[in-house]
């Protein structure tokens, strides 16, 4: 784990230190969520005990982490390990302990990607330039202060009491780190999970909600990702179903220029 | 593992041996792929495993497999462990391994689903009765003939050379158990894997392909599944985009009255 006042608030929750046989990383009251952290920076610690592993091979396809268990303020230890490596693809598994008890697990495929035909057949919404944008003020502390949303449509209405008639769930905007920090495998991996829970856009009110699984596949590999434009980010998110208890959950994150850098699919646990 | 005549080839494929701390499977023929077990199988034997545990709380709410290498024809153990157990949900890790090398491994999410507020915001293609519709036949043996495939919209058309023009990837089709079975969690883990590769319609030809990791939700319990209408069942399949040998795949799976049975989502590597 680096130290110093110039680390990124998000490098400094996703950092890790080698135990030898593991790591150990830390809360962040930076990122902090209701009742734990913001899921998407423990994704992100998750992909980084990967990415500092020795032998992997490769960058991030693909990362699908289970939400076990409220992680509470403080120390966490997580193991990575390599199950199987391959010509092209490498598979691991990662657990996330505290106190001796798994709190999340995570698989995560890193590959050597081979140059092929190629498609992109799902097309980027339009949007307005974000500095055309308000920037959206969550108006709670923690993780929402860590990014910057500029909501093109869908934006969040929040009211005491949820609505029993479904209002728009879709929600298409800008978004970028807060303060900017370049788009790696660790920003895009905590951001596909930056959009707020679509059953709040649903009722229109909080409501008891966590992520119980998601996955997020990437469409790009490092150098590419390093040669595009800065963040932000156009996202868009939408869920399909809200049923006894569990919503389904889509998003894309694209670059500015159109470009679909990755995609994040997730069940929902909600209450109400 | 039950064995009989009247054993459907579903229920044999994916029969299990309790080994006391695991259990023990064997490949089937009759649903055989070209390198490999069709895909939807494994992942059906390796949910099968967490549903016949001790311990075992609610029904299936989320799997997600990852193919770590090729399954040879024979036996196989499945090792399942309940990792943490919560109120309403129990998350599962599950290994598949062959001559002590893991092939597969999944997480299970099994909940007990709690009586909420409800609403499925997306809304079944319409079709055509099966019984107006042609069965499809692949020409292929092994596990497509294990499916009866009427479909809608989308049907492949598979010529020598592949297009370097994107053709239509997205299918509608009804598909159900042949010979028909009952749907339980079983059968429809198994039938959400059950499209073609998008890549065969994106390019109208067979290219090397497999599925690398998939995640299947399922949006009903067991007791509103027994209480639906037999198969077949209303599939969509699509393609978002397909880049340096990897391609993102949704499906869907609809009750013949429009209910959004289970949903899939998989990154398919692909060469050419």
């Amino acid at each position: 784990m680096t130290s110093g006042e110039d680390l990124h608030p998000l490098d400094a929750a996703t950092g890790l230190i080698s135990l030898g046989d593991g790591y150990e990383g830390r809360t962040s009251d930076a990122y902090w969520n209701l009742v734990g952290p913001f899921g998407g920076v423990t994704a992100a610690a998750l992909l980084r005990a990967v990415l500092d592993s020795e032998g992997r091979r490769g960058d991030p396809a693909a990362i699908t982490v289970n939400f076990c268990a409220p992680i509470a303020k403080g120390a966490f230890e997580i193991a990575a390990h390599s199950v199987r490596t391959n010509r092209t693809t490498q598979h691991w598994t990662v657990t996330l302990k505290q106190n001796e008890a798994v709190a999340a697990t995570a698989s995560v495929i890193t590959a050597a990607r081979p140059e092929t035909w190629q498609c992109q057949l799902l097309i980027a919404p339009t949007a307005p330039p974000p500095d055309t944008l308000k920037s959206f003020a969550a108006g709670l502390s923690g993780w929402t202060d860590r990014y910057d949303f500029r909501f093109v449509e869908g934006e969040p209405e929040l009211k005491a009491a949820p609505s029993d008639k479904a209002l728009e769930t879709k929600s298409v905007l800008w978004v970028a780190d807060r303060p900017a920090r370049k788009v790696d495998f660790i920003s895009l991996c905590a951001m596909s999970d930056c959009f707020f829970a679509r059953i709040f856009h649903a009722r229109g009110a909080l409501v008891p909600f966590g992520t119980v699984t998601m996955s997020t596949y990437f469409h790009i590999d490092a150098s590419d990702l390093a040669a595009e434009e800065p963040a932000p980010l156009l996202g868009v998110a939408d869920a399909a179903i809200f049923t006894r208890g569990f919503s389904n959950e889509r998003a894309e994150l694209w670059s500015a220029g159109g470009r679909l850098l990755a995609t994040n699919s997730q069940l929902v646990y909600y209450r109400d």
